[in-house]
């Protein structure tokens, strides 16, 4: 009985994968090929979609049959694959029929408002111009946090939305200890008088030798080009619009080699991950990924980790000199490695590097919890941001458009998710160490160009989960270890201590 | 009442042709970009969007609208936006109606079976092992015709889902004609003992040097590439997965002149019609093409009427050499002319020249209507064909597999569709003439490369009316005269006749 009650239920989530993996595609194309004059009509047909979409999500007889389903066996072990989809269909379930559809509207109408003045307003660098829309998405998203609930705070109910499970006052926990011992750790390398010749990476980078270089390096880590793509646009990202169909994209710049290399690497990253899911359970529970922050963590592991490891170069350097002989050719290894690992304050978060990223996020984070849970009005956030700035990077924006408007996240709503970017920092180092613990040298490793013995530990020690464990549950299954602060940093040390002698 | 009946009916059918628009997205990503390990799950995605849209088509509800509809004044003109919604969308619903859901699902799957059979078959050259699968077809095919019902012979019934409205009988009887003084023309120019350099298509042309030249002749005849794309594909098509979303596509032959360049005008010519519609009814009747023979008309006028023509390389030519200056610097005009206008019989119907292609699509034409009205049987049809070759081309097939086994149209139940390659031509020729009388000289506005006023008079004439007429009436509206074979061989005529000295 209740067998056939849940395959009609998986049919019906199977179904819905689909045409969230059509909506996929429309989206990937309308980012790489379409026509401009083709986004009207690109609109309407993610509007029917997605309203197909969301009439699946929560028809009533998914209602009926999940009220059956997570009362019988199927849903006994949360961690089985019938039972992480009964449990997390119902999650959805809830949480979706719990919002008013003319809350939803009213959030989706004025996110899209929102990104509009929010262009303007950078622009003209008019903080005023965007206060009001901002104070109005505040109001909405505490009022989605009341209607969907939450254990501890408002914030909680945002924070689930990206890191499901997760709890602020956990994650503000650990963040606040890395980030007062990165604070005086960032002080001392801008104080340690030494830099790096960061002028090496702006040296001339011919675009095709750049694309057949990051596309090698992509497919010697493990993304694999057979089930997969790589293609250009403005803003890169990674998408699936299929269980072999993987597609990341990037973006050339001439005088930059960081930007296209290491935002292949990035993006191959989140596309090992999504390669690493089980084929046979595409879109559904067991196949999906488990949260922002565990994604963010497999793109971090290979651009960071991985890919600005000096041992990742010893393999890689003789052939990016090939590549980019005129550029390279007359530098050391050691120059451009300590290039590639430059670290200075600055005020714009998505050039910053791998150390002082974190502390842009925090600075979000502190301020978007102030937000949502009361105590910070949206018009004293300018303010409250530059002071942030100011203690944390030592820095102050001369102007909003370089600070608290640099953003789209919040005109657009996304209260809640900046802080899986650090949470995937966080997760990634603290599974980097407990591979080199199961693994034996990577470093070693990784100079003779061998990346495979990484890539399968990451598959089955996360990718294989898909969502049967919470990001906690897995962190601790893999690594015996509550999430802490302690193995970024300890990363963050290691390499960057002995490069500013601090 | 009946306005908010219409309303209600051109909404559904709105939603209808945007999931139509999806499906043709999907459909063009698989044959451009798809991973080839995402063949399955993409065949799952078209499957549900098909699933979809047959459901619409057959929504009852759209019965009840239909019935109150048609007995409304909306519908007193058959050739007003609304009528011509209303008319066609109750042709097409009675047609999906009166099919048995047994007898859909049984000719999919025997055109999905016929498709991998006849793969191996033609590669075997084995005719016996399509036989049966072929036998089936044509019963089924039948079948199918005496379902939804048929004026004169049941070939009516699958002509008209490709050319609507039209009778075997008048096609029959203008390809006749057409055939008689074609085949005595053909020959002709066999004895004539005049042949072109043809070899001078088979020098070196650069692949990049050919994409260049092909984009900038597709944009110059009118193609608008901020509403389309040009792409590569090994079976070049055209489709529009949206009102400014025409995409095209092309092939590259390093070794051939030809196939990209021509190629891509036929292709364009599609495309400017898919442009030419109006966008405001895009996948509504008001807003689609008449039927395949009129979309190939517009194919076939600019990659032959236009793209053969003396005076379009009296423009063109200049720029040819400049960009192929190794392989056409030192060939005049004329040699070049007559090269790209060759005509001689040959086997394979795909790389047939612009007299000799009618040839192959009669004896098709010929054959399939004698299959389905009865009078020949499957295992007499390899004999039959090679018998029509010796007569209309003076040739005759090695083997199967250069004869009967070279289309894939049967064995994929496409029975119906060839007919309307040679409506293509003939229609393009009677309002190419037409055009000419309307316009002026059009060779001397082509020598100056002027191709605006025949592409706006094909706009104004034909496209803007979207299925408000028929293609018969349209080519009496447009020409004052029936269809005929006189304009197409006088064409021909006119051009190979000095050439060859016939």
């Amino acid at each position: 009985m209740s067998q056939a009650t849940y395959e009609k239920l998986r049919r019906h989530v199977h179904d819905t994968a689909v045409l969230h993996s059509i909506d996929a595609l429309l989206g990937w194309d309308e980012r790489c090929l379409l026509p401009h004059a083709g986004g009207d009509y690109r609109a309407e047909q993610m509007t029917l979609i997605a309203g197909m979409i969301h009439e699946r999500q929560t028809d009533p007889r998914l209602g009926e049959w999940l009220d059956e389903l997570m009362q019988s066996p199927l849903a006994g072990d949360a961690t089985s694959d019938s039972g992480a989809t009964i449990h997390q269909v119902k999650r959805q379930y809830d949480k979706k029929t719990k919002l008013p559809k003319s809350l939803v509207e009213e959030l989706t109408r004025t996110a899209v408002l929102g990104q509009q003045v929010w262009q303007g307003a950078r622009r003209d660098n008019d903080f005023a111009a965007l206060a009001p829309l901002l104070e109005k998405t505040v109001r909405l998203k505490r009022e989605q946090a009341q209607a969907v609930g939450f254990r501890e705070c408002a914030y909680d109910a945002l924070l689930d939305d990206y890191e499901p499970h997760e709890l602020t006052s956990n994650v503000a926990h650990v963040l606040a200890r890395l980030r007062d011992e990165l604070v005086a750790f960032v002080a001392a390398i801008r104080h340690a008088g030494r830099s790096s010749k960061i002028e090496l990476l702006h040296r001339r980078y011919p675009v095709h030798a750049q694309e057949r270089f990051a596309r090698e390096a992509a497919a010697k880590i493990g993304f694999d080009f057979s089930r997969g793509r790589l293609d250009v646009t403005a803003h890169p990202f990674c998408t699936a619009p299929g269980p072999h169909d993987c597609r990341i994209t990037t973006r050339y710049e001439e005088r930059y080699f960081n930007c296209a290399f290491f935002g292949t690497l990035h993006e191959a990253g989140h596309g090992i991950y999504d390669q690493g899911l089980r084929a046979d359970w595409f879109g559904l529970p067991p196949g999906e990924a488990v949260s922002m922050g565990i994604h963010e963590s497999q793109s971090r592991m290979w651009e960071n980790l991985v890919g600005r490891h000096r041992a990742f170069w010893q393999y890689f350097y003789p052939l990016a000199q090939e590549h980019f002989s005129e550029a390279l050719g007359d530098v050391p290894l050691d120059d451009f490695y300590f290039a590639i690992n430059d670290v200075r304050p600055s005020l714009i978060r998505v050039e910053a590097d791998e150390a002082t990223y974190n502390l842009h996020i925090l600075i979000r984070f502190e301020l978007e919890q102030d937000l949502i849970n009361g105590g910070l009005a949206v018009a004293d956030l300018p303010p409250a941001w530059n002071a942030k700035y100011r203690d944390y990077l030592g820095i102050e924006p001369p102007s909003d458009a370089e600070g608290v408007l640099q953003d789209i996240h919040w005109p657009a709503g996304l209260f809640g998710y900046f802080p899986t970017y650090s949470l995937g920092n966080l997760y990634a180092a603290q599974f980097f160490d407990q591979a080199g613990r199961d693994l034996g040298d990577l470093p070693k490793q990784f100079a003779r160009g061998e990346f495979q013995p990484l890539r399968q530990w990451l598959i089955e020690k996360l990718h294989r989960h898909g969502q049967r464990y919470t990001a906690g549950q897995l962190v601790e299954r893999v690594t015996g270890k509550a999430l802490s602060h302690v193995p970024l940093l300890g990363h963050l040390r290691g390499k960057l201590g002995p490069l500013y002698g601090v």
